[in-house]
C-alpha cells in the first residue's frame, strides 16, 4: 500500500547546519514524515527546484503587544507580528511575557496568553521577563513556570523599571541553575547611562544622535563582563543578548576561551547600521534608528560579521519592538523638543532580519550552514524547541521556507507586513529572499504572496529544557 | 507500487554533525534513498534500537603499505588496514601517496594504486606526500594529480628525507592557491631537533624517553607559526596535521581569530599518552610510544580536549603508523644499543581512533554532534569526498556505524584486527564501541565479528575540490 | 672656604630607580646637598660600606588608628605606626583620613590631624576616604583640600559602611579628573561577597577559612574589570589598591595594552600567604591572615611576583591595618563563637614589607631598581612627594636607608615594633634587612636598634599633583 | 682645601632614566666627581639654566666605514660619522665589525679597529657581526673576543652573504649562553623575501617601491617568533634589533609576557616613514628611503608609539647606513634602469635620532625618563658600558648633553655633519636640539657649533658582560 502524503515538496535542496542533499520532502498531519527519491505523491506538491529549502526561521528576541509603561503602544500584535514573521521566513517565535514591579509573573503570564490566543499565525513560545524577583517569584512562580514549559528568562542591567541589582541578579541565576533555565541579559551599566545622559541634557544635547553617546561601548562591555562574572560565580551558562560590537565580543570571546558557557546574540541593526545614522537632525529622523545598545561604527559591524563566522554568536535575532515613527506615541515626539532619552527604545526587523544575514552568504561573509545554525537550529536547542523546530528532519514539524538565493529585493516598508511605518533598512538592497513559507505543512506565504491564513491557527510551543551546543 | 529496498535500519537514532532524529533508513545499490517512518520491506533489515546510527568514521591520517627507507616496512597493509579500520567503525580511509626525493610523483601514485588494487575492502582516497618539488611537479604533475581526484598533499618541515625548505613550501602552496587544493603540514623545526638530538646523544642519552626531549613544544610551535606565515603570505587554506598540545594550539587559535583559514588536526595519542609513556626504560617499551610530534603532558591533554569542543581542531585521525614492536624492522631493536633516533616514528590506531574519542563524548568533553563532525563530517568535506561520504543523507553512500553507547570495553591487541603486534592503549578502558560497520550498504562487521569480506571491494575516490568548514 | 656637612655617608653605594654608583653624600639641614668623591668633613660621619644605600621607603597604603566602626580600635596609632615604619627603613607613610557617612570630609581631616600632631617620628601625607560623596563634599570639600595637599583618595566598591554606588564612583572620578588628584579603588563586588556570605553562614560555615571562599578573585576581577571601565569612560587615571592575583593582574595588564592610565599596587601578603594561610581551625588562629582580598594559591603569587617583575605594578605597600589577634576588639573573638564575617579585615605589615620584597631580589625575581621603583620612587611620584621623598639626589630630603643585603633575618613577632601581638609572617626566613635608617638627616635605627626619637618630629607632606609614571 | 674642577656646569636641570634634580655639576679628568649645590669653581664653567643636562647619546647601531660587498662603499668613516653623532647629541657609538664569510672573525675585528683609530671624536665600542659560525669561530674566537671586550654581535637571518642557517643561529646563541654575550637579531624570512622578489620582478616591478612589497610585515613577524623559539630552546636572552611595527611588536610583547628575555630595539624611520614614502617613482627618490625591514603604515607608527613607552622596546637607535644618493656606488642607480632589489639597504639618521624621538616627548607621547632610558641608559648597560656611560652620576664619564626643549628646528641636511648627501627627514620640523655636547668633559659642540676636536682622540671602549634591565 503506498503512503499518500498531505504534501510533497520535490526535488529539494535541503540545507542543514551541517548537510545539504538533494531529496523529496513527504508531510503529513504537520510532520516531516519522509525523506528521499521519489517519493509517493502527495494531495499537495510544491516544485522547490532552484529554491533552497531551509528550517523555517526562529526568531528568538521580538517584542509583540508587550504592555509598556507610559502609555506607549506597540504597533504589532501577535497578528501582524507573525505575519510579518512569516512573510521573512520566519515560522517561529519567542517574544516576552513582561512583569511588571510589583506584579506577579504568572499574572504575566496569562495576559500574555490572552494576547496571543486567536491571533498568531505562527507557532511561538514565551520568554518571561523578570522585573521584580521577590522570594514568591524566586522560589515559587520561576520554578513552577520553567517546569510548564516557560524555561527561558530575561533580565535587565538597566532601564528603571526593569534593571536588577546585582544580587538580584545572582538570586535570578541561581533559580536559573537549580532549574535548568537560560537567563538572558541584557547587558549595559545603568548608573553609567544615567550620568552620561545628565551630562549631555544638562550642556543642552537633545538629539537623537545623542543617545549613542549617552551609551558608549564601554558602558555595554563593563556589563557584559559583569554578568560573565555573574554567570561564573553561579556556574551557569548565560546568553548575552543583542551584543553591538568589538569591545563586548572580546568580553564575551575571553570567557568561552576560558571554558565558561557564554552564549551570545547579535542582530541585523549591527551589521548595518552606525552612530551616524542617528545623526540626521532634521525632522528628527535618526530617531527611527534609536535602540540600546546603540549600533556602533562600521569597524564594529565587521567585528559582528566575524564573530558570526568564527562562532561567537550562537544567534542571530531581530530583537523586533514594534514602535511607529509618526505617531503620537511613537519615535517622533508630537510637535515637542523631546530629549533623546524619551525616544522610545527598539526598532523593527521581524522580516528583514533573515534576509539581512542571508545577503552576508551571498557576499561571502558566512556560510549557509552557519545561516541555518545561527537563525534556526541553535535558538531552537537553546530554547528548548528541539527537535520540533530547528531543523528539516523526520519527525520535526514541517516547518519550512523555500527559498530564492538570486533574488535582488530592494527593501520597502510599503512591502513589509508589519504595522510599523517604516524600517531602517529602506532602500537597501539584499540577495535573497523567501519565496514560499510553510508552517506544520501549511503555506502561509506562496511566491511572496501572504495567504491570509486563520488568525490563532499558531499554537503555543511549551519549552523543555535548553539543550546547550558546543562553544 | 511498493520500493523494496537492499536494506532497511530500523528504528535508527541518527546523529549527523548537527541534528539528531529517529527514523527508518532504506538503502538501495548502496546508497541512502529513504529515510522515514515505517519504511517498506527491505532484503535484509537491521535493527538499531538501542545504538547510536552514525556516519561512518573516515581516518584521514593514516599511513599503510607506505614504502619506507632502509628496509623497514610497515605492518599492514591496504587489507589488514581497512580491515582494523572497519572494526573500528571506519569506512573510509585516506593514506599517503608517498614521492621519494628523485621520483616522479605519477610513478609514485601508480606504485600506490597498485598496493591498494584488490586489497582493501573500505573505500579510500590517496593524499600525496611532496618532498621533491621540481619544477616539473610543481607545474605539471601536481596540478594535473589534483584534477585527477588528488586535492590534498603533506609536506614536511623535518625528516631529512622528506623536508622541504622554505622556499619549496612557498612554492607548493602556491600550486595548492591556484589549483584549489588543501596543503596539509608535518610542523617541526627540523634543525632544532638535529641540534638536541646531537646534544642528547653526545650525553650518552640514547633511551625512547629522550626522543621526547629531542622535540619539545617549543620546536613543534616555530614550526607551526611558520607554517602560519606562510599560509598567510601565500593566502592559502592550510591543515595542520597531528597538533600536539598548548603551545601550538595558540598558534593556531591566534590565526583563526585574525580570520586566517588555517585548520588543525589532532590524534588519541595527544588525548591519552603522555611523555612519561616513553619513560618506561627496562626492555625497551617506552619505544612503543614514539610518534612525532611526541605526547605532552597533562596539561596539554586538557588543553587539546578543549580545543577540541571550541571547535579549533577540525580533524581528528588515527596517524595510524603499522610498526610493530617485536620484530627485525620494527621499534624495538633486535639485540643492538640503539638510539632513539632509530626507532621507526608513529604508532597503531586506526581501530581504536573513534572510541577513544567517543569515551570523551560519554565522559561529557565533548558532545556527540563534535564527535560526527570532528571524525566524520569534516574529513569528508575538507578531502572532498562529500556528501558521497560524510553523513547519513540521501543520495550519501550508506556508510554507517551502529555505535553501542554503553559497550564497555578494555582495549587488548589481541582483539584488534591490524598486523601491529601491540597497541599503545593496552588495558585502556573506554565506553563505546562500534556494533555494526556497513560500507555501501553491505555489512563489514556484525556485532563485532568481523565478517571477512572480499579484499578489494573497497574503491578508490576520485577526491573534488575541498569544501571549506567554518573556523 | 671648606663646606662643613651635619652629615657625611662615606663610601656608599647608592641605587635609584635606575641607577647605582659608589660616593659619599653630604647633607646640611635635612637635605641631601653635595655627592661626590672624598667630602669634605661632616659634624656625624658614617660608612656604608658594605651596605646599600637606598631612598627611605614610602608606605603608601597604611592605616594608623583610624577610627573604627563598632567600638574597634587598631593597635598603632602614629607613633607605634611610624617607629615600627623606620624599623623596617621606611621614612614616609601615607595613611587614610577617613569620612564616616554623614561626616564632613573636613572634620575627618581636622579629626586625622590631631592623630597625628605630636605623635609621628616619620614625615607622612594623608590619603582621604571618601564614603559620602555629598554634592557638598564634590563640589566645594574635594577641590578645597586636594589644592591644600591632600591629592590622592581612595573609595571602596564593599563594605557597607564605606561602599559607594556606581553612579557616586563616576562622580568622585569625575572630581578627580578636574582637579587632578588620583583615586585608589578597592575592587571587590559588594553584592558577590554578601551572596557568598549569606550562602556559607547558612549552611553553617563560620570558621575564617570560610572568609577566602566568600570572596573569590572572580569577585575582584569583576570590580577591577568595572573600576577600569569607569576610568576610561571619566577619562582619568585611577590605581587599583592591594590586587591580589592573576585574575585582576589579567584586566590591569589588557588596560594598560590599550593605554588606559590604570595603575596598581599589590602587598606582600599576596607574595607569601595563601588561603590555605586562613585554614587552621583549631584556636581561630586562621583569622591571624584575614585580610581582603584574601590572599589566593602559589600559582597566584607566581603571577603577582611576575607582573611586579614586569611593571603591571607601580606601587608596593603593606595594606598595615593594626587588629592585635588576642584582644576583645581584636581578631580572636572573645570567647564567642563567631562568623568569618566579624572578624576585622586586614594584617599588620609596616615594618615587614620591604624585607619580604627585598628577599624577591636576594632570590633573583625582581632588581634591585625595581625594587626603589616600586618602595619609594613611584609612591613619591604618584603621590605628589616627588623630589622631596622618593630618590637620593641633590635637594631631596635625606630619608635613606642603609641596607644590609647578606642579613638573613628570621622575622618574629618580639623583635618587631608595632603594638600588634602577632605576625603573619612569624618564622620566615629573609635575606636582607635595614641597619640604619635616616630621616631627613636623622637616624632614627642605628644598627637596627631604634633610637627612640622625639614623638612628633615627623612633618605633615601637603602632598603635590601626581606624576604619572609611564605604564 | 677646596677642590678646582676642571669644569662646573651650574643650575643644571639633570634627568635621568628615573630622576630629575638641579644642581652644579664637577668634572674632574673627564669623569663626575661632584653632585651639588653651590660647587667650588671650575676651570671651565657652563651655565646650564633652561636646559636639559642628560646623559650623551649613546647610538648603539649604527655603521661606519663597514666593508662592502660589490664595491660599496659607505659614504661616513669615523670621523664623519662620530662628528655626526656628537652635533646630535650622541656620545658614543657602537657600530659594527662584521666577518666576510671564509673571513677570521678577529681579523675583521682588526680590520675595524684600524678604520677606527685616529679618526674617532667619540667613544666607541664595537658589536661583532658573526657571518660564518665556523667550529674556529664558536670554539676559540668568539669566547676569546667576548673576554676581550665585545660582547655583543649580530646575526641575519635574510642577505645571502650574512644569513645562518636555523643551526647556526643555535650554535651562535649557544656560544652567547654558555659566554654571556648578547646576540643581536635581524629578522626577516630570507625564502619569503626571495620568493616576492622573484614574483614581483618577473612581474616586471622594478621600483622602489616594491621594495616594500617585497618584505611585508608577516616575513618579519614569522622571523620574529622563530627567533624567540630558538633563544626559548637555547635558555638566553636576545635583542631583536630594528622592530618595525605592530605584527613583530605583538610576538614580543607575548614572548616579555611569558617571561622570556626578549629585548627589542627600533628606529626613528618606523615612526616618521611609511611604506609610501617609497613610492615616489620619478627620479627615484624613493629609493632614499629603503631600509629593512621597509617602514609600515601610520598605524604601525602608532604601534611603535606606544611600544615604545610601555617599555617593550628597551632601546632607541639610529640603523644609520651611510649611503649617498646621487653617488655611483649609492642609492641612485648612475643611468641604468636597476630593480629594486640592487638599492643598498638602509638609510642615514646618526645626527637626527635624538631629535626625532624628542619630539615625541615634546608632543607627550612618551616621558623624558623614557627618553634618556632608550637613548643612553638601557644601550649602556645592555652593551656592558654602565655605570661608565649612561648616566650623570658620580664616577661616570662627563659625556652629557645640554638639550634646548624649546628650540624647533627644520631638518636640512645642509645643516647636519654626516657626509651623506640627504636626509629622508628633510624639512620636518621637530622640538628640542642638542645646544652643548660634552665628551668626557670635553666640549664637542658649543651653541650647535662643532669645535673640531681632534681626530682620534674618541677611545675604544671595552665592553663588559650585559647588565640585563627589567622586561
Amino acid at each position: 500500500m503506498t503512503t499518500v502524503y498531505d504534501l510533497v515538496i520535490r526535488n529539494a535542496d535541503v540545507v542543514t547546519a551541517s548537510e545539504r542533499f538533494n531529496c523529496d520532502i513527504g508531510v503529513k498531519d504537520g510532520i516531516v514524515v519522509a525523506l528521499g527519491r521519489d517519493l509517493g505523491a502527495g494531495r499537495r506538491e510544491i516544485d522547490a527546484t532552484g529554491l533552497l529549502t531551509l528550517p523555517g526561521g526562529i526568531d528568538a528576541h521580538c517584542h509583540l503587544d508587550q504592555p509598556m509603561p507610559d502609555g506607549l503602544k506597540m504597533a504589532d500584535d501577535f497578528l501582524s507580528g507573525t505575519r510579518a514573521a512569516a512573510c521573512g521566513g520566519t515560522t517561529t517565535v519567542i517574544p516576552f511575557a513582561a512583569q511588571a514591579k510589583g506584579q506577579s509573573l504568572k499574572a504575566a503570564v496569562a495576559d500574555y496568553h490572552r494576547r496571543a490566543d486567536g491571533r498568531a499565525v505562527t507557532d511561538y513560545a514565551f520568554h518571561l521577563i523578570v522585573s521584580d524577583p521577590t522570594p514568591e517569584v524566586l522560589e515559587r512562580e520561576l520554578p513552577e513556570l520553567i517546569a510548564s514549559g516557560y524555561t527561558s528568562f530575561k533580565i535587565y542591567m538597566t532601564y528603571d523599571d526593569l534593571k536588577l541589582s546585582d544580587r538580584e541578579i545572582l538570586e535570578v541565576m541561581d533559580v536559573a541553575r537549580r532549574n535548568q533555565a537560560l537567563v538572558m541579559v541584557h547587558a549595559e551599566n545603568s548608573d553609567c547611562i544615567a550620568w552620561l545622559t545628565d551630562k549631555l541634557t544638562e550642556a543642552g544635547n537633545y538629539a537623537p544622535k545623542y543617545h549613542a553617546l549617552s551609551r558608549p561601548a564601554v558602558v555595554e562591555r563593563e556589563a557584559t563582563h559583569r554578568a560573565i562574572a555573574f554567570s561564573e560565580l553561579v556556574d551557569v551558562p548565560i546568553l548575552i543578548v543583542h551584543v553591538s560590537g568589538q569591545d563586548a565580543i572580546e568580553q564575551i570571546e575571553w570567557a568561552q576561551q576560558r571554558g565558561l558557557n557564554i552564549y551570545a546574540e547579535t542582530c541585523p541593526q549591527y551589521l548595518y547600521l552606525t552612530a551616524e545614522d542617528l545623526g540626521q537632525e532634521d525632522g528628527y529622523h535618526g530617531a527611527k534608528c534609536v535602540c540600546s545598545p546603540p549600533p556602533r561604527d562600521s569597524s564594529s559591524q565587521r567585528a559582528v560579521w566575524s564573530a558570526l563566522k568564527r562562532g561567537v554568536f550562537s544567534v542571530f535575532s531581530s530583537d523586533h519592538a514594534p514602535f511607529s515613527f509618526d505617531d503620537p506615541q511613537g519615535k517622533k515626539p508630537d510637535g515637542k523638543e523631546v530629549s533623546f532619552e524619551h525616544i522610545p527604545n527598539g526598532i523593527p526587523g521581524i522580516e528583514t532580519r533573515l534576509a539581512l544575514l542571508f545577503d552576508g552568504v551571498s557576499r561571502g561573509k558566512l556560510s549557509l550552514h552557519k545561516f541555518v545554525e545561527l537563525t534556526s537550529l541553535n535558538p531552537a536547542k537553546l530554547y528548548g524547541l528541539y527537535p520540533r523546530k530547528g531543523t528539516i528532519a523526520i519527525g520535526a514539524d514541517a516547518d519550512i521556507v523555500l527559498w530564492d538565493p538570486l533574488a535582488h529585493v530592494a527593501i520597502a516598508n510599503d512591502a513589509l507586513h508589519h504595522n510599523v511605518d517604516y524600517t531602517p533598512y529602506e532602500g537597501r538592497t539584499v540577495q535573497g529572499w523567501p519565496k514560499h513559507c510553510l508552517s506544520r505543512g501549511q503555506l502561509l506565504v506562496e511566491s511572496g504572496r501572504y495567504l491570509e491564513p486563520e488568525a490563532g491557527r499558531g499554537r503555543f510551543l511549551a519549552a523543555g529544557k535548553p539543550q546547550y551546543v558546543d562553544l
